[in-house]
């Protein structure tokens, strides 16, 4: 689905935050472990079973709440086969619940790479001459260091089955600028990238990520891309705070997601209450938005 | 294992060529596809088999002739889980077959989602304390727009596990220029790529990947990183040929390693023989490593 449907979720639960699903088996509490342990060992299948029951569980306890999740593709990787099917079934899931499922994979090739990318994620695959859903995510993160060639297969798949992406531009870590901010022109290297954004494909349908962990550029993206669709990770756990990510929206207070991991999914372990992790989370969830709200 | 044990592998057969598994279905002979749409109809499984099957015919004709495997994750990824069941498959049959597994996934994140996508493909990861292997490829591709906080977690595992990444410089598309070659203080950009490549980690064990279709480049990044092991893809099918990538290679005619895909795999296809697939996939293998050969 794209942007306008994003931002019609936001608008409609008044809430603008996105619950990252990035479920590592040490966050999962211990009665879930227990139960998954009991029945299938210390195994890959046990862990695959333990981040779906733990997403299940956050899921139920905030989506009434939240408008998107976004799940992250390396901690269901991490777990093999057994966990990529957790991730396959925690998407099934969302969209069950009317969650708007953005997969943060990063994704990035070429050309009929790029397609075949594209269309496990966004469109659909070619099964002996039968056109069928793999993932069927409605938003996926790309990373557009190989030029338009990369990125196109995504977009065409945008337009065509009215979803969308998050292109990288300003990412959260501290080494992001070892090559984003690298001074092209007397302007940093990536709003080269955001430049090209804006070329590439229309704000429905292509959006870009800027890290909540560094305020002035998200202000400056905002004003060189006043109508683009911004992804914001680094909230919470990572640092960013309500007042750093302000300059995310648009005038209209629209326009961005604001995302948090870490302190939605272990908000049940400074209460060291895993048995009501959902509670916690839920709790969290509502600080969040408000304190995003009260800004905004 | 480390570029230590690639280099072996490609002296005792005398061929630094890897072939490019990225088999999407309509490369699949008649043969196979009856076979297993026989046995699953036309379902993911029934896809997933055929890619297995596909592979190991390609690899059973041609190991003893090349020392690597590179499949392309996404071609396993767009058929679901089943499509990623027949990589797991490929790259253990390879293991097998003591060839060298370069698994082109293009990864990259920041810090503890790296350390997941590093987890799965070259370390291990904690399944409720226990350490386990999940993919355990010998290397994998990944892309730096991160910085070094997205690279460090890959080289870590590195280290610790005997392995090695190629990561993206200069990239075999047409507007890999996009970026790749912003002019940057009198250089392009992707120097500044290949720069923090040489300070980040060790030259056993972190290598570029730069496109065989860029040959003036090839040579220009040979001088500046002459001890640097190359991954050039775009040999074949994409237009590079032996001259172009002679380049690559250093002064003693190693540290480089050319890829080729779909003309290795798709060779049956110009005889309109499909049941001999494995047969012409060999011969090309040895028209492209004497090719090679007959210029380094």
């Amino acid at each position: 689905m794209s942007f306008l449907i994003l931002q019609q979720k936001i608008n409609s639960k008044k809430n603008p935050t996105v619950m990252g699903l990035d479920p590592k088996l040490e966050f999962i509490p211990k009665h879930i472990a227990d139960e998954v342990i009991n029945k299938f060992g210390k195994t890959k299948k046990a862990a695959g079973e333990a981040l779906f029951l733990f997403n299940k569980g956050l899921i139920d306890a905030c989506c009434d709440l939240i408008p998107a999740i976004k799940p992250q593709s390396a901690y269901y990787e991490m777990y093999g086969l057994d966990g990529i099917e957790a991730l396959y079934k925690t998407v099934e899931y969302a969209k069950s619940k009317d969650l708007y499922v953005i997969l943060d994979g990063k994704r990035n090739d070429i050309g009929a790479t790029a397609e075949a990318y594209s269309s496990a994620y966004l469109g659909e695959a070619d099964i002996f001459g039968e056109k069928q859903k793999i993932l069927d995510a409605d938003c996926l993160t790309v990373n557009a260091y190989l030029g338009i060639d990369g990125v196109k297969p995504f977009i065409d798949n945008c337009v065509k089955f009215d979803k969308s992406i998050f292109v990288l531009v300003k990412t959260s870590n501290k080494s992001s600028g070892d090559f984003q901010d690298i001074i092209v022109g007397g302007r940093p290297f990536y709003e080269k990238v955001a430049g090209k954004v804006m070329e590439w494909g229309s704000i429905d349908n292509i959006g870009v990520v800027i890290g909540a962990t560094y305020p002035q550029q998200l202000a400056d993206l905002r004003k060189m891309m006043p109508n683009t669709f911004f992804l914001v990770p680094g909230f919470g756990a990572q640092g960013g705070a309500a007042n750093d990510v302000k300059p995310a929206f648009d005038e209209n207070g629209g326009g961005a997601l604001i995302n948090s991991s870490r302190a939605i999914m272990c908000a049940w372990v400074k209460q060291n209450d895993g048995e009501n992790f959902g509670k916690y989370a839920r709790e969290e969830v509502i600080r969040m938005r408000d304190a995003i709200m009260e800004v905004i």
